[in-house]
């Protein structure tokens, strides 16, 4: 694997947290929302073992958010996706696809409610402030769209329910899956919710205002100091293992929700949405993303697509994510596989730099 | 300065240069449009001193595309853009601020009209694709937005004229500043404008079709072995030096095209865009960007806003962007400077990583 360095400018932005990141021995960074995201501390295998072990924090505040206020506020979000939001609550986060006219995935961020007329997005890798900018112009609806001064801060791993406790009591750590609360600390104000992405567990705190960054991090790190806590990051072996999809890499603009996988946040009963017309008709796809294990010794980095064929040596797809898991001592993988060739147990080839790998289509990822 | 290695993924998408440029010694990236930005080779000031005196071929592609067809496809770029673009000819390269309903910038991207009703964006980074989206489907607009497969090749430096006769021919040569022509070789089309981003002159391949690019970079280099052809990028330095903004860097959507000094890219005499009237209200802006020498050392390398203070020690701005020259033996900057502390010759005080450090506002950059 040949290591580049990435070249600094205020353009690669960084967060609230990045000194405190860089003091904790990050080693490598992602760029995700023109922003840095860590991407390795120790290694990938060394984090992921303490991943599956701790507690960690992770500088996640690359999940840009994008604020929604106003009367027109729940109209302009439902006519980008699929997902009924008429029953979302008040202290409600809800995963939400994001389709075009075209039904194409455009993104598919958290949203936080935090009012009636007042959501949050934590958005994936594209710029979609631009895409509600320009339906709100072009609709003239009544609304402000931009973004606010909040980094999310990610609680992940067996022991954040201890850790949160310590710091934010009992009444956060009943928080349900993909719930969230107002919570407050030292003076500060913050929304903090059950989510995050590993399958570790975990909270998400949404920072309100940036100064405040620092001493939230220290104060967590201080009370995680018994629980092993380190900083962290979304961790690739673990995401993967654990089919946490991720928009850019697995599905991008060329894909339906459909082929993602994601039919159940599409309600088409009545049309929500812009792309309703489209969807409707991408409801039986021709390629869907599958859990896949590549056979054989770890494979290379993966830096673009790798093609795979079915059994005839027929094209049948591609895979976005793979990795080593120390795990389960087997390749991990992602991929969109074309459906004669999809089904579990299905014998795959995969196109590698380093040449042809047999693999097989799982039911099911790992973790 | 410590270096981060970059994580590579299939997020961070590679370009039909990207095989090419790593067996020519990249050795540094910047993330892009999402997409891998070469930016540095043998080292910044070596790579200046070979750009400034031969040829280089840069892989750009991550300018990506932005197509938009069709019989509205004239009043959705209009309707984003003070610049008035009604005389602009079949053959003509625009340079167009686009602004949101505020007047604030979302991108600044080179506009090339292929036809009276097909255009294409060269973008800088940001997500601007999604922007023209949801103003064509708010608005109902009878047009096409999408991405074509088509890949932007810089040929820059003094010697790039003899490269591209040798290559295209004398016809191709006689392009003036910012027109573009079509042209054939081996076989393949695409589209050839003079323009790049630097001072040292040159021209722009618009590849079409990635298979091409591989084929097409061989061709070049081949041509221009004479001509010590290298591979490079757009340098940090030499783009300091000439005063070539970076949307994300100099300016972003905090900023009015009048703060970025792009008053003359504004017709405000009849409303043509979104922002008309909050740009009618901008029109005096308490601060501009301004080219700047930071006095003393070579600075350390600029990783977010350094503020600036007037001689009085109030606040007064910040840097965006700053490298020492080895041609100028100073630090060349560029700043937004309010208006009481901007006039050329002006002393500022700058809030380097490394302390406090004298300054001058000059009137013109260097290059």
């Amino acid at each position: 694997m040949t290591a580049f360095r990435l070249s600094m400018a205020t353009r690669l932005r960084q967060t609230p947290f990045t000194h405190r990141v860089e003091t904790s021995g990050v080693t490598a960074y992602s760029v995700y929302n023109h922003m840095l995201l860590p991407s390795v501390f120790r290694s990938l295998e060394e984090d992921y073992w303490h991943l599956r072990s701790a507690v960690q924090l992770w500088d996640v505040s690359a999940e840009r958010q994008v604020e929604i206020d106003g009367p027109d506020a729940f109209p302009l979000i439902q006519l980008t996706t699929p997902r009924d939001l008429s029953r979302m609550q008040n202290d409600q986060c809800c995963y939400i696809p994001v389709v075009d006219d075209h039904g194409r995935l455009q993104n598919d961020p958290v949203l936080v409610r935090l009012g009636a007329t007042r959501f949050r997005a934590s958005l994936a890798d594209s710029d979609l402030l631009l895409f509600y900018k320009g339906l709100a112009s072009g609709l003239g609806m009544d609304v402000s769209v931009f973004e606010p001064d909040v980094s999310p801060l990610a609680v992940q791993g067996p022991l954040a329910n201890e850790l949160v406790r310590n710091v934010f009591g009992e009444d956060t750590v009943r928080l349900r899956y993909f719930r969230h609360r107002r919570v407050s600390v030292a003076g500060t104000n913050m929304v903090i919710s059950r989510s995050g992405w590993s399958r570790q567990g975990g909270f998400e705190i949404y920072v309100e205002g940036s100064e405040n960054g620092e001493p939230l991090w220290d104060l967590l790190f201080e009370a995680g100091h018994d629980l092993d806590i380190r900083a962290g990051c979304p961790n690739y072996i673990e995401r993967i293992s654990g089919g946490l999809l991720s928009y850019g890499n697995d599905m991008t603009d060329e894909h339906t929700p459909f082929e993602a996988g994601l039919a159940k946040f599409c309600n088409l009963e009545t049309p929500l949405c812009l792309g309703h017309r489209a969807l409707v008709e991408q409801q039986e796809p021709s390629r869907m993303i599958r859990p896949i294990e590549i056979l054989g010794e770890p494979v290379p980095e993966i830096r673009d697509r790798w093609m795979v064929a079915d059994e005839k040596g027929n094209p049948a797809g591609s895979i976005s994510s793979t990795v080593w898991s120390p795990e389960f001592k087997t390749n991990v993988a992602i991929g969109m596989v074309d459906r004669h060739a999809n089904l579990p147990g299905s014998r795959i080839v995969v196109h590698a730099p380093d040449g042809e790998r047999e693999a097989v289509i799982r039911d099911a990822f790992w973790l």
